[in-house]
């Protein structure tokens, strides 16, 4: 197979990764027609990270934050999107290895693929915990707490009972504090009317976190009061704590507590993703890209990085690297495209600034905090501002009415409705490959 | 393991399967305080199947035609919902034997498990065809059907290419109709506009069925009218025809004919499930089991069959067996219900007379056909009797309402917004299971 991509008078700009900084990037493009735009991603959607916790905990649907790229760039005849993964990156011939198409060569290359989970090496971790970096991963994680309860029901003996009820949630920034606190108010509220034969007092919800406060980045006062109000709504909320091991059963911490679990929730860091081909003395902290301010990586002027993936330099304010959080990259792609064509007209590109426009997070019910650059407030106002963001940054009008159609219903009757265990049931044999991946010799 | 099911005074029913018509017995024995019900199922939910078709053309969530089953019977202290399978019946002992639980003992056994694909034997058909006779199974479809527009993409030939858009549907019962008639539209409305690389005249849509007409337990206005609509759609219908068999890439018929597709829907028959530990000769036609007017199974006065899985004697409108639809099951569960408390009562029980209420299927766009007792009707007004009494039949009011939003959406965008790939990503390791499965040694 090839890539059927035309080859035109047009630069080609290659972007891997439909993230948010990759999507604001080619949105922006496709309105030039002197540029050919491919866009590359591993699934055939742009995904809304700050709300996978609510997939997790069964109040959203998978589609709700997912949006069909195709339908993104209908009748954009110069964007073409093809849904791969990139194994390489070949500087010198200029091109990207994709795992289906082989070669698919660029003027201008674009990183932004986002960080992954980091699970600093441990080997069980990696093959027993449950990520929450993805859609799919969120729906992983209800998939499987739905299991346990059940599995609770027909336990034989007590602490097998309770090592299927107990969470523990490992990572306290805002997915960590967001899942326990929405998992406490469904044991309170949903559960026990779910499963009326399990005694929901033995259910413990832990979340660990290995630095001193919750919600490191944030303010001191969003810090103290998110974890008030996690404490309040029952969570064990243990500070300056370091996950060792886990067997499936047993979480090790480093001062040598174990906690029982089935249900070791992973969100506890982030690795930039990154690709053979690029020497990894370009890797700066957490293997993120080291760019300059135009978001050129080092060394190359034709190679760009956005987003989680990318560390840029020159701005004053951010002297380590800008947050890795969806403004950042969703700023820096818009910037980005308007550089892309300052640079093909001969024209100068322009520095990137971001402008901080705060952060939040919520716990529960009525519970959120936000810190805006002059003005940090918490509780119920901060829960209503959390919603309204969040509901105004979903892709797709239909996709926003849903979403508050959910999120509506939940308030009223405190139910969480999607406590669905569904897979999709493929068939036996996978369809044949008709042609096996033709990776260009050097 | 065990089934942690206290034992009471109380009778206990045991219900394998919560379709519609197990989920209509345990619904009203729930209002019982006399008896003790057990549900057994695959799932965690009841499914809808008359929209799984929908589910598959991305036009629905699984979630919105999905019901969970703790919610239905949420704080009922005497339903037992137990989510297993079930390996065995062992009638001497009177216990159901599952895969997680070992065995249930039952005073009052109910088959309820409806009816699965019919593959009529054909292992490369089984291996490698789509069925649809579950959520999963339509979600499957769906992923299927989109990756293979993906690989259309960047197939290197013409043929190669026109396989993967060209979609077989085999079945002309609701399902098939269903199906290729919507996915007739999408070619038209939606599919040119999301893949505007592809050239859609080159997409083929087959309906194959063995008989020589579509629905055919519908009328003759209906079959023919059904079959125009689809006609006028592009879809190619081809009657009396049998497929052979299928290597992922060609369908071969009994003629000769060989149609290329990579996405062969298999919708052609259905086939009852069956248990061990029932003897062969108690089956009828297709499985199902032959039971009396009061439903219960031949030579057994505790063991009852209800919907697909059973076929009743006595009702002489209906001397073959009622049709295989939601309403005899639905019809059925609710009388054997009031049947099974004058078992207990030592009252005389009722027998079912089915209440026909009449058939529908819908083609595409206000085209659907509709045979009332008393009256046929097709076209528009067809077409809103038809999503009336669906959306009316699904249950839970929220669902009522995020299918009726999807409905009026669809129809005036003219789309199925749904079209992700979206797999549960699970980790690598799966939870360790405490014990083994322990089935009681006689």
């Amino acid at each position: 197979m090839n890539s059927n991509i035309p080859k035109t008078s047009q630069k080609r700009v290659v972007i891997i990764g439909a993230g948010f900084g990759g999507l604001a990037l080619a949105r922006k493009l496709s309105a030039y027609p002197e540029i050919q735009t491919v866009l590359l991603d591993k699934n055939n959607f742009h995904q809304f990270q700050p709300l996978f916790y609510q997939v997790a905990m069964a109040g959203l649907e998978p589609s709700s934050i997912s949006f069909p790229l195709r339908k993104a760039f209908q009748n954009k005849l110069h964007v073409h999107i093809r849904v791969t993964e990139v194994l390489r990156i070949d500087t010198d011939k200029r091109e990207v290895v994709t795992s289906t198409m082989g070669g698919i060569s660029y003027d201008y290359l674009v990183i932004a693929a986002g960080a992954g989970t980091n699970f600093f090496g441990m080997q069980n971790i990696i093959d027993r915990a449950l990520p929450m970096k993805s859609v799919g991963e969120a729906l992983a994680l209800r998939n499987r707490m739905l299991e346990n309860f059940e599995r609770a029901l027909i336990a034989d003996d007590i602490e097998d009972r309770q090592g299927l009820m107990n969470v523990v949630v490992v990572g306290g920034g805002p997915t960590g504090v967001e899942l326990s606190g929405t998992l406490a108010e469904m044991k309170v509220h949903i559960l026990p009317k779910d499963y009326p034969e399990l005694d929901f007092r033995q259910m413990q919800i832990y979340l660990v976190e290995a630095g001193a406060e919750l919600l490191g980045p944030m303010s001191v006062e969003s810090q103290v009061k998110s974890k008030q109000y996690l404490q309040n709504l029952g969570v064990h909320v243990l500070l300056n704590s370091r996950v060792t091991d886990y067997d499936g059963q047993h979480v090790h911490l480093l001062d040598g507590t174990i906690l029982r679990t089935d249900n070791l929730v992973w969100a506890a860091g982030v690795k930039a993703n990154t690709f053979e081909g690029i020497p990894v003395e370009k890797l700066g902290r957490g293997g993120r890209l080291k760019a300059n301010e135009f978001c050129q990586v080092e060394g190359y002027d034709n190679i760009f990085a956005i987003g989680d993936v990318a560390i840029l330099s020159g701005d004053d304010k951010f002297p380590g690297g800008h947050p890795q959080l969806a403004q950042p990259a969703i700023q820096q792609g818009k910037i980005l495209a308007e550089n892309l064509l300052r640079l093909i007209r001969g024209e100068e590109m322009k520095g990137f600034r971001y402008k901080d426009l705060g952060s939040m997070a919520t716990v529960g019910r009525n519970l959120a905090v936000v810190d805006l650059p002059f003005l940090k407030f918490q509780g119920f106002l901060a829960w209503m501002t959390w919603m309204f963001v969040h509901l105004m940054s979903i892709v797709g009008v239909k996709n926003r009415l849903l979403i508050f159609i959910n999120w509506i219903w939940s308030y009223i009757t405190y139910d969480q409705s999607l406590r669905l265990i569904i897979r999709a049931k493929e068939p036996k044999l996978k369809p044949v490959i008709h042609e096996s991946v033709e990776v260009n010799p050097s």
